[in-house]
């Protein structure tokens, strides 16, 4: 939670003449995303974000970010739009760093994840799967099993700080991942990061899915696994196979999934703990003591890990 | 600008049920605000603010600011006012601190002060010691003149750290002010905190003054030199005499001030400096590293302080 770039009223004024949003009412730095800066922007016409990109997102891969948010939008996901300015362009410059304001999405993020909850987000993602497969532009994703072992490697030498062998722990279960990881599954436009915070829900109805600065194109089944992995667990590590059942079946109704992606589930959602562990690692590492930011701790998915190496098939999620 | 304390969706869902808001459409926490939580709260009713009381905001002290800010809207003074809860209570707790729901103003406060903002604000602060003037509840200023000494000795001992011979200096100037500080000028309700960001503006127009918890019973000539300090320098440290005129012309035109208001100004205006100096030092001397608040910088007080010392009357701020 940051505002990093400060924007003042005047060069606001002017950015914002550039569409047709009506004058500027109020626009207040608020405290969420943790790459960006977000403004929540009230005018003459409604509420919008608006999104400062730093310098943790790439500004090559923004077109297909708010590209893929407006083909989602158009076909009834509920994400974010990208606003066009009177010039057409979604995209400009405020502060120096490239700007954008989006449509603004009502809805809080759920703090204690009930079931209906996870069928509502298994729903959403077989729905981002499905209206996705015609979005016309593609992106790797930068954080996939070939990108974990440099990731490993920067932090080999003082992960033992956090838990004494982790590094071999770790090196290990990438050593089998790579020898493992499956390319011949269903695979099409992933969020990738579909985490509690990122999705919003009024009452019990889920109203928006929002953040897609990791999207990319990935294995479905991988983009499951986030979720199973962010949604299912509780706070104390144990495993939640009935909030699990009402992720995956509410995913099927809507996706199929096939007997193979079943099948790799309970490894695709080992090498996800993998990824988030690393990320968190190199961030617990190397994040500053006096940053806006506190990074996360890396263990609770070493614990995640730990679950799914020791499941024998996807009857442990709840499904036959 | 902080969040200090999380809400859960459902302790605010909760909450906003006391009141006859209509249901919670989101709450995003704003990065506002130095000594509470501030979220914006946008409700089937329309936008509100929610603020959590964190520990630097003594209980006792609420109702003085809640019934303040009450009575003053009611004047048409452009401020927030309480919203009251089903059971008449504007203030309960939310997540174990005193929490308050309360309007949404417009607008945004300026960056660049122009010339036009201090007479807005010249013109807004007389209208709130007017409408002030039969508020029934009152409350002493914590932090005038009899309260620097402590603060200056509690700093004393490493205020050379931020520029040698600090203290003395400083002390210096508190025998000074001790010996000559006024009591018997016109005196009544105060903002005492009334910096740029307190005050929002849509287009030139005044259309709020926020952040009442420094408010308290003070001499009306103080409060104006609060806000002399804090509109009317330059980046650079020079004063803007036509920024003076403006603000004190305005003021004057809706509460006229005597002349021993206005001979006062120049030692109510190093009182003032010395104050903020003394309340900054002391926070950039006991900030922790790792703060999610950046104390200010207290030179920039001194070098006010040193242009008041210089001044021989009233004239230096523009008036006859």
């Amino acid at each position: 939670m940051a505002v990093y770039t400060e924007v003042g009223d005047e060069d606001l004024e002017r950015f914002v003449a550039e569409y047709d949003l009506g004058s500027v009412l109020s626009c207040k730095g608020i405290a969420e995303g943790v790459e960006n800066t977000n403004y929540l922007l009230h005018t003459a016409t409604g509420n919008y974000i608006l999104t400062l990109y730093e310098k943790r997102v790439a500004e090559a891969d923004l077109p297909f970010f708010l590209g893929l948010m407006e083909h989602l939008a158009r076909k009834n996901i509920p994400c974010p739009t990208p606003v066009h300015g009177r010039d057409g362009k979604a995209l400009r410059q405020l502060c120096g760093r490239p700007a954008a304001i989006i449509t603004f999405l009502d809805g809080m993020w759920p703090r204690r994840v009930r079931i209906e909850h996870c069928s509502g987000v298994g729903a959403a993602l077989a729905g981002l799967h499905v209206a996705g497969q015609d979005f016309p532009m593609t992106r790797p994703n930068a954080l996939t099993v070939a990108n974990w072992r440099p990731l490993l490697e920067a932090s080999t030498p003082r992960a033992g700080e956090i838990q004494p062998g982790l590094a071999t722990v770790l090196s290990k279960e990438l050593d089998f991942l790579e020898a493992n990881w499956p390319t011949n599954l269903p695979s099409g436009i992933c969020h990738a990061d579909l985490f509690p915070d990122n999705v919003f829900f009024v009452g019990d109805k889920l109203s928006g899915l929002i953040d897609f600065y990791f999207a990319c194109n990935d294995l479905f089944a991988y983009d499951l696994a986030v979720c199973l992995n962010a949604w299912c667990f509780e706070r104390d590590g144990s495993f939640n196979v009935t909030k699990a059942r009402a992720m995956l079946s509410a995913y099927r109704q809507i996706r199929p999934f096939s007997e193979a992606e079943l099948a790799a589930l309970p490894l695709l959602a080992r090498g996800c703990a993998l990824r988030f562990l690393l990320t968190r690692l190199y961030d617990w590492l190397n994040t500053p003591a006096g940053a806006l930011v506190k990074p996360k701790d890396p263990l609770e998915y070493l614990s995640i890990l730990l679950f799914h190496q020791a499941v024998t098939g996807p009857g442990a999620y709840g499904l036959e």
